[in-house]
């Protein structure tokens, strides 16, 4: 970005911060951002911007998050990766391992399994593509109604539970807001198909923790993947990490590539700066 | 089959034994096949036949073995599944989620691994073709040359130890005969890229054993997944067990579909006896 001047936080006076009118950020901490009272945007390079909608007063200010079509193929390989890795029972293979235990179980083809994916967005519509390549049958669900070939589309809480009803693999890639958080709650695990399993690569806090031990442990549920939690590290202490049926990743599904995401935030700043024009700007109101 | 009489073997008597003309089996004892000395033919619901081969005197006698769709496209899943396991760290993850360690690891995108297909027959070519669409770098192997599209193709012993070099992620769907026992030897395993992975989903004679563990304790391998096994089920005293850079499958990676492999079967024995024509006939001198 030559026509810019780029410098990091840290080495900025306090004129300078008050002069910034453009901010790329992370996970940033919001007494740093109350430092640059003259920010007129915000660019995450994350997709997630739960945190910034929350500390940012809404005061014209516009935010900006990631939309990076390589995050998109990352996010739906990765939930392609986890999909088959439940088809295919890896979890219980690999306690039979442990157990010398050779046994081997019926296979059931993909187009005998439903995927529903929570949020069609830009993570949700490339990963239910990736799902349809290989042969699941693929639910989704949205806040407003979608037409995605080939995918049988939900849109509204009314619609949840039907859905819900007819999922062997729940995939959760909804935004974290007001709407979403605990919306995958007892009621939720209650509606799905017994012997489902779930998958959590969005935030945390839109799967209600004491629900899903309790459905786990019932045996209502039979494995959940979890890639984000409350608290982010896990803690030490935290009964994920040893349930049977818990598989834990440290946020890693997808994360952002340095090179394809600088080149996207470079673009939006320089389209901003010459048209007012903001792509992927965030819905304050509606916290996503 | 109405023109058929389709007779379990245990319910034959010696004469109707000796008057049978067609088999079909699994996986025989050798004295039943002898038991049936008019057989013409006898067609395999498996794909891999090297047990017949060697049982069955080479008397003009045909062997036929399963080649189907469905098989291909469940191995092709396999293979395909297996090699996300490995290309999404998940061996890694669950070691570290054991010891409740959080620790993310640098992804690298499909693009920059290339996955080997030791074999390009019915089972090798579709699943290079979902590699491919998984965005893999695929490079294949086989005795005969080959031209399969965006496959970067070797043919006969001397090039496979350059293949090797390039290889990521080895995958072995190679029959079992002479010429392949052992193929995957300690010369193979230094030919890898370092810290490459095995994944083995044809026969375990394919892979010598004591070199598959001096590379996997030397960390010249990284991970092995092995589907198959010298002595199946694998014995309760066997190292692969308890190894922790090996993942154990009770011979799950693609098994005949009954429904499907009937259909075939069926095809092709009315073929046969109404025109002599036996598709997917075994080449005895070559073994498979
Ligand atoms: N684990 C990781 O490494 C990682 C990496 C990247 C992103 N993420 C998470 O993934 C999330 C999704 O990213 P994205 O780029 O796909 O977001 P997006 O394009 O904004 O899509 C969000 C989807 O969720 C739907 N939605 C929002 N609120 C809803 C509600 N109340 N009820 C039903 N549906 C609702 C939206 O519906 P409409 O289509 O009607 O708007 C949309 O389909 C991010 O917010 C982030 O938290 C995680
Ligand atoms: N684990 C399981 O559940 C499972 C299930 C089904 C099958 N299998 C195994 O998978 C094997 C492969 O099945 P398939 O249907 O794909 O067999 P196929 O169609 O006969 O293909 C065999 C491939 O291996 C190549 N090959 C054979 N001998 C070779 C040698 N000496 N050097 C280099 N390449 C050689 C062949 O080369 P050419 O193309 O030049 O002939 C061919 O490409 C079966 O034999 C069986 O053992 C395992």
């Amino acid at each position: 970005m030559p026509a810019e001047t780029v410098v990091a936080f840290e080495e900025l006076d306090a004129a300078a911060r008050a002069a910034c009118e453009i901010a790329i950020v992370a996970n940033p901490r919001p007494q740093d951002l109350r430092a640059m009272p003259n920010l007129r945007l915000v660019h995450s390079v994350w997709a997630g911007v739960e945190r910034l909608v929350a500390d940012l007063p809404d005061t014209g200010l516009k935010i900006v998050r990631l939309v990076d079509p390589q995050l998109a193929a990352t996010m739906a390989e990765a939930v392609l990766a986890w999909t088959l890795y439940l088809h295919r029972d890896m979890p219980r293979y690999a306690r039979q391992q442990a157990a010398r235990q050779w046994l081997p179980h019926d296979y059931a083809p993909p187009g005998r399994r439903t995927v529903s994916l929570l949020g069609l967005g830009a993570l949700g519509a490339a990963s239910a593509a990736k799902l349809l390549d290989a042969g699941f049958r693929v639910c989704g669900w949205s806040r407003s109604p979608k037409a995605l070939p080939g995918v049988e589309c939900h849109a509204g809480d009314h619609e949840l539970v039907a859905m819900l009803g007819r999922t062997d693999i729940l995939v959760c890639l909804l935004p974290l807001t007001p709407q979403t958080r605990g919306v995958v709650n007892a009621g939720a695990f209650e509606a799905l198909r017994r012997g489902a399993s779930l998958i959590n690569f969005a935030r945390g806090p839109i799967v209600d923790d004491g629900a899903l031990r309790a459905a786990l442990d019932a045996g209502r549920l039979t494995h959940a993947v979890l890639d984000v939690f409350d608290r982010e590290p896990l803690p030490a202490d935290a009964w994920q990490w040893a349930h049977s049926g818990v598989t834990v990743l440290p946020h890693i599904s997808a994360a952002t590539d340095r090179t394809t995401a600088s080149a996207i935030v470079a673009a939006n700043i320089r389209r901003y700066r010459e048209s007012g024009i903001i792509p992927a700007a965030v819905d304050r109101a509606a916290g996503y």
